[in-house]
């Protein structure tokens, strides 16, 4: 089986849904995903990197990140014919670990968690694909990297891009067709 | 620059120590590393597997580990010719995850924290050697791995074996010298 790891904070959760209504909630304001796009978060106000900041030291923010649609029911159909693991890199936001590791357990319970991986450089994973919304991540990692829409990325020049998760289901099994194509004319 | 992950438990920290000394105290026996050779912590003694699982319950146990002898000053030497990376399986016990990001933040501030791992199966790290003392975290692994002796993996037949920090920096800087050999026969 091939294996995929999934980036979580904006391509299983979303954290920008999350951030927009506390900050929008806190400072009064009205923003939209549309005012974050081609940037990040810290760019959208003159508040917002001390929002941020404070945010990411609550070890309760990414417990209750919405979950992205579709994204529960594409996994469990990919494990069929996928090894799944997580890389996230959630040494940037060392309050966030056991909020994220709980939040793996309650909404991806199908995922164990020994495929967890909680890192920094992603560089260090050893996977097939790589499913993240950070160019910088997928050019650090070492096999094919798939990016997955999202405001700040909106303008990248990545080669392999989804949209949502039924895209990044069909990417998957299209791929399995390869593979199974590729067997059969070995035989 | 090839790279390097490190495993903690048994390899930087010493657990067994803590385990031990904590142990003694609280069941009042006199117990030492010589009576966990072959044997995993829960097989020492019939009140091990509750002690070790209220120990892994509690935040702080892994947060005073001591450091293993001259791993310090070794870690810093390799760190000129190697990337050193941090690979604990701290998906085994979630309560962990800030002491082991604190301890390693103390005594190992010369690793940036981007290049920690916490995971379960280690078959998910890109490196070129691991040095671990869990033999199926080893097998698991796909490149070079590097046995760390510890009381349980004494009877262990795993073909590269390192008895202390001293011999481990000796592997290495004898693998340099392999590289660097190869290189100067292809110029």
């Amino acid at each position: 089986m091939k294996r995929i790891a999934l980036d979580m904070d904006q391509v299983m959760a979303d954290l920008v849904a999350k951030f927009l209504s506390r900050f929008n909630e806190e400072y009064n304001k009205n923003y939209t995903k549309d005012d974050v796009v081609g940037k990040r978060l810290p760019e959208l106000d003159e508040a917002a990197p001390h929002a941020l900041y404070e945010y990411y030291g609550d070890p309760s923010f990414f417990r209750d990140l919405p979950v992205m649609p579709h994204s529960v029911e594409v996994v469990e159909r990919l494990s069929e014919h996928y090894e799944i693991y997580i890389a996230t890199a959630a040494m940037e936001v060392p309050p966030s670990f056991m909020a994220k590791f709980e939040w793996l357990q309650q909404f991806f319970p199908t995922i164990p968690q020994h495929h967890y991986v909680f890192c920094g450089d992603k560089s260090v994973i050893h996977a097939d694909y790589l499913v993240d919304d950070t160019e910088l991540q997928l050019n650090r990692f070492k096999n094919t990297g798939v990016m997955f829409a999202a405001p700040h990325n909106e303008h990248s020049a990545y080669p392999i891009r989804v949209n949502d998760w039924l895209e990044l289901e069909k990417f998957f099994m299209t791929e399995l067709e390869k593979y199974k194509e590729a067997e059969t004319e070995l035989k």
